[in-house]
């Protein structure tokens, strides 16, 4: 009677109250009755994870990361059972499981953990029984019995997972937003949603400030070859399915515009140009855990450089005084942080083969009179970082010279 | 360094808060400095677990028990992450488990699990580490894995067998109020707190309605002869040990007053009198699962009886129903429903040996004009059914007669 196996993943908005869990148990009894086996990955109930966050914080603001996935992993087993209860309301079968329960073991990274291998027979038995499989995301177990949590977005990275172990025909990533667009709507209403998008497009996508999907689930996804479908659960559309390969027309060379506002450059000013300098300050950012984004180091005339990089703004407090006492060891000069900048890049396998795309961008930007102040290219994305107030319209006018407005 | 283990459980009023959480770990942490090795068994916060069965009920008004206790461990394994969180931040070293992290082995009785064997391997590890081990109450898991609850008060159960299990020194139940009292201070303020207590005397309160502890942990710290310890989380006071035997004075007869308004009394009139007809009557409310208290059954002088039982006020619906059921069939008069009635009970290993504490009681009921409509005794125990407006008369009356008033 099965037609096939589907792994859906809902995330928290789908889940955020009680009538939104029963409206996820509707489509997945709808799925059910056209004769689909189903495995259903949850994420916690709306703001839960933030909720249990500031619990946390207020009785130790540097809780043991062993404990706060303790903490945090109930979120995702409220979610399971109240969905199961809801399925078993519309008179189907289901049956919850932790992450422990179904075998997904972890590294012992708290917090962070990596999956080292699923062990999917319990899942199995409960498919043949015809039963429902919901899953609690975002968890799994060490082999030492211990409970870890995945970090943000690892509910889509057990979905991708689970999808993978079982082979499931299909990986449907259920979320608030409608799919996957050319760019945030919410910036250029002329965004149009794109249908089939390539792993590669959305790894840059997501690495460069697309929020809809984790770039490490994608990247899972991409390695075992698992066929995403980004889709609403609020609506019937289809979506956007993430695929390994997307035969497009001859001139599409641009997927999609990212914008990220979240990160601050750094600046050492007048560092001694010699080998090993940038060596000793890259060091000891990534020591501290800080992780660093784009690097640009100026062609030195003198025998002395600027050197400027991009963090994560929630790291900038970190990497300034990190830099900070780097210049003085090295003997540079001033150390400039610049919260007040904003990353837009273009992405699209298209670039491979078309030359002149990178130059487009640029005079595109100088044509609205926007300064880029640091530049960084991958194979298929080209990144400027710009003062923030040009922002939205630097979008808007490369969305509109690369032809992704809506006809 | 052990000056001993201590077992040490905090209800869901102790740890209702971040502040109560604080003040739980400083309690905690000062044992430890002391020298004392621990392990603390937590509830949920506060109202947590009401909380979590409203939300079920709002998606679903008969949940499959699997996954209600799926959802309602989620409450204690809150719980002991942020206690776990609260005794880092003061310095010492603290470690969380679940039920199943414990080995807490179940049967599959879900909502109402019975403790099989517990593998206690895990917390006498850690023990050794010099860490406090912190454990959820209340919950368990079956040996094929299913998360299981142990009904409610498990949490003092969970304390109870662990402190079997480990052979702790002693097991210290704290709550919201100082210890046991003679009776319910809210009704009789003469009522003093009972500094030692028997295994015996316990149970008998417990079932007859004091609410500091279930019956059923009782039973097994009586059992295993595990010293119990009931004390306030809130203050200093020493509490009430509930142990094996209590050496009294001569006089002392009765050591508490009780009393429960949350039944209802079922009186089937002119049932025939012939063999067989009260079986069929008790076997179907046994069937339906609901649970006689006090059976009454007058000796016939006509060939018709009159008989009537008590039942918790909730299961009155269902037992009327039943009982009209069985009249029908039988051939019996009227069934009548009074659920204006309260239960008084008197309580003491006293009575074993002596006489006329019963005529005693009825007396000083008398004297009060007070009518008893049925009779229950034990062997350390005798209640009477009354009608509930003289309930609290009746308590203060023989909390008086039988001296236990404060000198």
């Amino acid at each position: 009677m099965s037609k096939g196996l589907v792994v859906q993943k809902y995330g928290g908005s789908s889940v955020a109250n009680v009538e939104r869990i029963q409206k996820v148990a509707e489509r997945v009894v709808g799925y059910r009755k056209k004769g689909f086996s189903l495995v259903v990955v949850v994420s916690a109930l709306g703001d839960t994870t933030d909720e249990l966050i500031e619990l946390a914080n207020k009785i130790n603001t540097d809780p043991p990361e062993r404990e706060m996935d303790m903490l945090l992993s109930t979120g995702e087993q409220i979610s399971v059972a109240l969905l199961a209860m809801a399925i078993h309301k519309l008179g189907a079968q289901a049956i919850s499981f932790t992450g422990a329960q179904v075998g997904i073991i972890t590294d012992s990274s708290h917090t962070r953990a990596r999956i080292i291998k699923i062990n999917a027979d319990k899942i199995k038995e409960e498919l043949k029984k015809g039963k429902v499989v919901i899953v609690a995301g975002f968890q799994g177990i060490t082999l030492n019995q211990d409970i870890t949590t995945l970090g943000r977005g690892g509910s889509d990275l057990t979905a991708v997972a689970l999808a993978k172990e079982l082979e499931a025909d299909s990986c449907e990533i259920y979320t608030d937003v409608k799919g996957i667009y050319t760019t945030d709507p919410r910036i250029e209403p002329k965004a149009r949603m794109i249908k089939k998008i390539t792993y590669d497009e959305m790894l840059e996508m997501a690495s460069l400030g697309a929020q809809v999907m984790q770039a490490r689930s994608i990247e899972v996804a991409k390695k075992f070859n698992v066929p995403l479908h980004v889709r609403s659960s609020f609506t019937k559309n289809p979506g956007t399915m993430i695929i390994e390969e997307v035969k497009k027309m001859e001139d599409v060379v641009v997927s999609g515009i990212t914008l990220n506002k979240n990160e601050a450059k750094i600046t050492l000013c007048r560092v001694p140009d010699k080998p090993g300098v940038a060596v000793k300050l890259f060091k000891k950012l990534a020591e501290s855990g800080v992780s660093v984004d784009m690097i640009v180091q100026n062609v030195s005339h003198t025998r002395q450089t600027d050197i400027s990089f991009t963090i994560a703004k929630n790291d900038s407090g970190k990497a300034g005084r990190i830099a900070r006492k780097v210049a003085a060891k090295i003997e540079a000069g001033d150390v400039l942080l610049d919260e007040d900048i904003a990353r837009v890049s273009i992405v699209g396998v298209g670039m491979k083969s078309h030359h002149g795309v990178a130059a487009k961008m640029f005079e595109i930007m100088a044509d609205n009179k926007i300064n880029i102040e640091m530049i960084s290219t991958s194979e298929i994305s080209i990144s400027c970082i710009i003062k923030k107030r040009y922002a939205e319209t630097a979008v808007r006018k490369l969305h509109e010279a690369f032809g992704l407005n809506k006809t």
